[in-house]
């Protein structure tokens, strides 16, 4: 049971930024990830067809036999997660809960700020794990649709001035907030981490959501006795429901390492 | 067969704008509208994955025994019109011939930009046909990837700064190419015509693809004698992949006019 995969998922690359951390974390472990990159983005889309596209990630996943499954994606796991938990006998991480815990610990005002995608900010999944925690939190949560498709292209450095203006108007409500600490609620968020830094200040800590995560998937996996004995390195497999090119070249970028040989195409129904 | 109805299809909403041209010119015409918003974007997605989309989108408007297809997505036309043209027995209108002709009959300096998302302009579909019109004439490609998310977060208005911010960085080659002619390759972007025009300035003119390509179907359907001879106003139907709800909303801004009760969802594979 051990030595099986973890199962991975994501709309599409954003989950990437957290398999870095996962294969930091847990080097011996292997690890098949799936992003849907033929329906991407999953972040506008209604919550009917989010829950039935989560499920089919889910489903395709679960063939591998895995040990845990990790859903990366922020928006599934704010609007589909009951959904996915009660089908699968095994453990399944969120990457809400680990960064509102760390949010909730961090903060010294008290005042949290969130960003995310369209469906995570309008499910309140954040909002509702950090007032579990302490009720007396207050949370401010604002969408950002422009960040995925500025991460997509490219335009994510410090000096980018299109990337600060769109930053600028998003995080504006939270600066007048004036809020501590910022959960980047989506995978595509860490991309963007100095332009977000740079806009909200140094005294704003940024919590990435899938990096703690991450973190909680290793110390889990240790507790519960279920890290892969086998002592090799893991091997990642990558499958994708878009064109393997596409993939590998962002892959590339995001991972900083190759991906060639690895990927192959797949469809869900 | 002159009283059957025109199927169009898009990506997702974009199409709408030239529904709205489309009414006008046909008011006589019944419409049937698919918009494929459970998997938009299209045009960031590989090829073979717009071709297999496309091919759904066409069988299903097929089924209602449609007299004429118009492909209102940039995107589809640029990259898979000859797949859908051989399978299909009745006449298909696609967005990228009237206005390249349009642009070329209007350039008086003989150099027409493009604008289009990344397999739009990729495609070379609108410098192919310009070139056939006129071989002599330069052709500046941009993809413009953002505009599409740009128009659906709703920041629009000439005065938006985000919205000038990266219309200056997408148009700015085209302004140094001195083009007196703009394609407005993508069904979104005239939503963002001041923007663009105010960007470009006064003496470039800009070509709606949509509005150029319902002129033609307009007038080709009454040179073939095939336009409804009931008498009647025509009807206006609307599919989509997505929630009924968030494309009702959205359509209300893009038509000027309420389509509550004309609009169901429905599953493509």
């Amino acid at each position: 049971m051990n030595n099986r995969p973890i199962g991975v998922f994501d709309s599409g690359l954003g989950g990437l930024t957290m398999i870095k951390k996962l294969a930091e974390y847990l080097p011996g472990e292997d690890i098949i990830y799936l992003g849907d990159t033929g329906r991407v983005p999953y972040g506008s889309r209604s919550r009917e067809t989010i829950i039935k596209y989560a499920k089919q990630d889910a489903a395709f996943l679960a063939g591998f036999g895995i040990k845990a499954m990790v859903i990366a994606c922020n928006t599934v796991c704010s609007v589909a997660l009951d959904n996915l938990k009660s089908g699968y006998d095994m453990q399944i991480f969120e990457v809400v809960c680990a960064p509102a815990k760390a949010a909730a610990l961090a903060s010294k005002n008290g005042r949290i700020g969130v960003i995310g995608t369209a469906a995570t900010v309008r499910s309140g999944a954040y909002e509702t794990a950090i007032k579990n925690i302490n009720k007396d939190l207050s949370v401010f949560s604002v969408p950002c649709p422009l960040f995925v498709p500025l991460v997509e292209e490219g335009w994510v450095t410090g000096s980018d001035e299109a990337a600060h203006c769109i930053a600028a108007r998003y995080l504006s409500e939270l600066k007048k907030a004036e809020i501590d600490t910022l959960i980047l609620g989506c995978t595509h968020y860490p991309l963007l981490y100095d332009v977000i830094s740079e806009t909200m200040g140094k005294n704003v800590l940024l919590v990435d959501s899938g990096a703690e995560t991450a973190k909680q998937v290793a110390a889990d996996l240790k507790n519960n006795n279920l890290l892969n004995s086998a002592g090799t390195d893991g091997s990642i497999r990558y499958y994708v429901t878009d064109s393997i090119q596409g993939f590998s070249n962002l892959a590339a970028l995001y991972l900083e390492s190759d991906v060639n040989g690895l990927v192959e195409q797949i469809t869900l129904e």
